[in-house]
């Protein structure tokens, strides 16, 4: 049993408590938004994980042997159980500079998933996609008074080009607003320039100082659409109507319910006048932002001179959104479905939605089962459906069974001698453990099958999506008063309560509970609201929670 | 006519002449192969070329108008002809730092054409997608010699990171082997682990000192494939096998008939055993590299220490191979296929393929024209074809007819008044200009109108590969003396000969003639062969020519 090594990758990422008390929380990009820590705590750390090039290496397989073991139970370990799925479904290694991820293909193929949907959608709703660089003069950080007070700090910076020390500092981009609208000023002249609707997918740094795989990584891959119009009304129009492309995202691909809504002030973008978000309740019912859609007003068009003609012959500057998902988003499915096994995916996107163990005894029974498996698998791909067989025949059925539950593949299909007499198969669901998510005899008459199993899948991405909304909606708490606040918050749930308070009383709240004001929904209940600190009338409800 | 300002681009990449006397080849990648200047020729420029944001708007919009003017011939200047076709068309943008590119959205959508065409190619020969970081300890960079040597003096390094002087220095990656290495080291044990072979969609940065949009830029966009095997000659099927699939690439997607070959030693990439190459001849003549493949041994698993264990439990260092195609084919297909009028786009590859240009004079023309203009589109649209339909009143049709085929797109279909009576449109190809290309009568039914344009479109992919092969082809000269091949050479043509000469002898001819081997062609002649320059037997001919 010495195989199947590259499933059994070490633990790669430091777990670490992401509690989050930022003083200063609009300097802060909201996506990323952490503590900024005492410049001492950090360090460079060059492949300090990796092992060094000359030691024995079978020493190295034995002990790697030893490491393969069930994930820790996420009842027991939520934040060891998220890093053992990573390591074990092999969704992301540890890369050799500190805090960077390798995204392995298990792991890509989710975030082409997301592209793939996303890009669609993008393009029906009027944007291009192009490329901007991602080095930007250092001098156009500084331009947008709050933008270069939010990412200052998190820059990487390349002093060094060609084996010369720069004239003027580079930034990799941290976000591409600067930049943009450098370009945007010389693009567009003319009302009928407007609107101008673009998005790019791209890689992004921000040098964080405490990191976690696909949630927070100094470098990430995300799609940033930025746009121009000529009226606040289009740009508040087309900032809406993107959180709400991401809302149907999350809800119909990704079976995760989010709370759509907008930032209070100090959550706000740096450089942002409103920021629209999609926070998402994780299994351990921490928030996580992931998505947000920015009205950003004239803020940069004034620092950058963006202006058009308007039919009137008059100049003005343009009003511009800008709106992301990264990918982050493949850590909000992790933590939203996954449970004591592993992972869990929706099938609409899953790398594989279907895996077929076949199970023979006998040697004389291989070449039947082997047949009718592949034949079933032939019949399902060619039906469009993303499936694996697993015919190896280092491993058991049950060690695949366990090591394909753990990579969250929606339905196994197993079929042994018995199945193939019968001309049937046995179907089992992920979601549905043991025997009560089993069925035995269904088909394996192409059309009969097929049907069966989409059917299935179809049930499964609803079934995700009403389990997370269940949980979702029994912790979620109504609050009317701080104290009610605080304690829904330490028995680990999220509080909604009415809310006009300042903002130096929501960062007190954030001091004193840890939880910030994740949105205010943009479902609110009927009916006079009194704010939960002040006691003052309140028009609408916040949502507050621990967040990543 | 104070219009489609958006339109008007002014010039924005300085014309420079891309010759190539590199003393020391082997230094450099050959995908950017250009000389070496001195470290003093080179600056930052931040913005030096965009107006000033508090200039008069009015004055900079008349002066843009003044500007429209059709592209410099294509016989009258290439260099000239190339950088307006790509400001013209809105192809890219200058980017704010020196060399850097903006790829606006009509060149961004012929590379997402390429990205379509390859990543299904790279999934069906068994690669799957997967995403490493650019940012690569320094150290890392000097552990293959000859890599050290090749892309040291064209790094850009990160070395403030979080406001901090960094530990060790980041390199921005100029290309991913090394870090590859890194952890292909901790994922592969036993030969069960290999073949292991992935490729991602990335962006590289080389600090190039002379640069031109899409050809050489300080980042570009690329794919690079990455493998390793069991065996050398997995490795060498592999690194054929992919320059296969570029070179077919090349001729059927793009209408390129690109050569395919083996580098000479001295053009080899810097840590490969053998690099292959597809070369392709542009408009003016000069070679261009399309793409690569190398065959990279044991090079890096050496200097990695990438080991498995093989059938026999024998250690040993895995057989490697890597292979890119840039953002530089879209520079290819600008320069093999443009025309003086400007762009020639291959349908395949083309954003637009059809522009329908509505024809009307009076108004009450107008309903009836723009009515069936637009249920033309709607049938080609819907049988997949990608469809504009130009239907501003802000432009006269022969405006347009000429933005159009600027901009290069395959076929227009014109509607006028009578057509609409008469049910039939015209069709012009871009291919063919002024009355030949254009045929009348052709019939709206959609059935036939789609099969009509479909065909068209084939027929005109065929021939711009056709016409390219005759261009190609009357351009190579077989020589068999030094003499000979100067002279092809200052007749501006490739020149194939017999060649079993030093690499002193092949860094001559480049000095004296300007040069290189392009690649020892797959396609080798019968027969006994006498090297050009030294008489000696030889087993292949060479193909030597200038090349950006």
């Amino acid at each position: 049993m010495v195989v199947c090594l590259t499933r059994l990758p070490s633990l790669i990422f430091t777990a670490q408590s992401i509690r989050r008390s930022p003083a200063f929380p609009r300097r802060r990009h909201n996506f990323f938004s952490l503590p900024r820590l005492s410049a001492a705590s950090f360090s460079t750390q060059s492949a300090a994980s990796s092992p060094p090039e000359t030691e024995d290496r079978v020493d190295n397989l034995k002990s790697r042997i030893n490491q393969e073991r069930a994930v820790t139970p996420r009842s027991e370990d939520f934040s060891a159980w998220y890093l053992d799925v990573i390591a074990n479904a092999e969704l992301a290694d540890y890369g050799p500079v500190r805090g960077t991820m390798v995204i392995r293909p298990y792991g890509y193929a989710i975030w082409e998933a997301i592209q793939e949907y996303l890009n669609v959608k993008f393009k029906e709703t009027g944007h291009s996609n192009m490329y901007f660089p991602q080095f930007i003069p250092y001098s156009f950080i500084e331009k947008e008074a709050s933008h270069v007070e939010g990412f200052s700090p998190e820059l990487a910076v390349v002093t060094i080009g060609g084996g010369k020390e720069l004239e003027e500092k580079l930034v990799v981009r941290p976000t591409s607003e600067t930049i943009v609208n450098h370009m945007f000023t010389q693009w567009i002249h003319s009302y009928r320039d407007l609107p101008l609707m673009v998005n790019q997918w791209a890689n992004v740094t921000r040098w964080e100082m405490r990191t976690k795989p696909f949630v927070r990584t100094l470098e990430f891959l995300w799609q940033e659409g930025h746009t121009a119009h000529a009226t606040p009304e289009e740009a508040e129009k087309e900032a809406l109507q993107m959180i709400e492309v991401y809302t149907k995202f999350a809800y119909e691909q990704t079976g995760i319910p989010v709370i759509a809504g907008r930032k209070s002030k100090v959550e706000t973008f740096a450089g942002a006048v409103r920021t629209y978000t999609i926070e998402a309740m994780m299994g351990d019912r921490k928030a996580l932002q992931a998505g947000t859609s920015h009205n950003l007003g004239q803020n940069f068009s004034r620092a950058f001179g963006t202006q058009f003609m308007d039919e009137n012959g008059q100049r003005q500057h343009v009003w511009q959104t800008s709106w992301a998902i990264s990918t982050r988003f493949v850590g909000a499915i992790i933590m939203a479905h996954g449970d004591d096994t592993g992972l869990m995916l929706p099938p609409k996107i899953a790398p594989i939605q279907i895996v077929i163990v076949p199970i023979w005894k006998k040697e004389n029974e291989k070449a039947g089962v082997l047949n009718a498996a592949s034949s079933v698998k032939e019949v399902l791909q060619s039906s469009g459906l993303k499936v694996k067989l697993d015919d190896s025949d280092q491993r058991t059925p049950g060690w695949k069974f366990n090591f394909w539950e753990m990579k969250g593949v929606p339905l196994r299909i197993e079929i042994g001698p018995r199945d193939v007499s019968s001309g049937s198969v046995v179907v089992s669901r992920r979601d549905v453990p043991g025997k009560q998510g089993k069925v035995f005899g269904i088909s394996m008459e192409p059309s009969i099958l097929e049907a069966y199993v989409k059917d299935k899948l179809d049930e499964i991405q609803l079934s995700l999506l009403g389990r997370a909304t269940l949980f979702r909606d029994s912790h979620i708490v109504d609050v009317s008063s701080y104290d009610e606040l605080k304690e829904a918050i330490s028995l680990n749930k999220w509080a909604r309560g009415p809310w006009s308070a300042s903002d130096a009383d929501e960062l007190r709240v954030k001091e004193e509970t840890g939880a910030t004001i994740r949105c205010f929904p943009f479902e609110q209940p009927e009916g006079s609201k009194t704010c939960l600190m002040t006691g003052k009338p309140a028009e609408e409800v916040a949502i507050f929670a621990k967040s990543y």
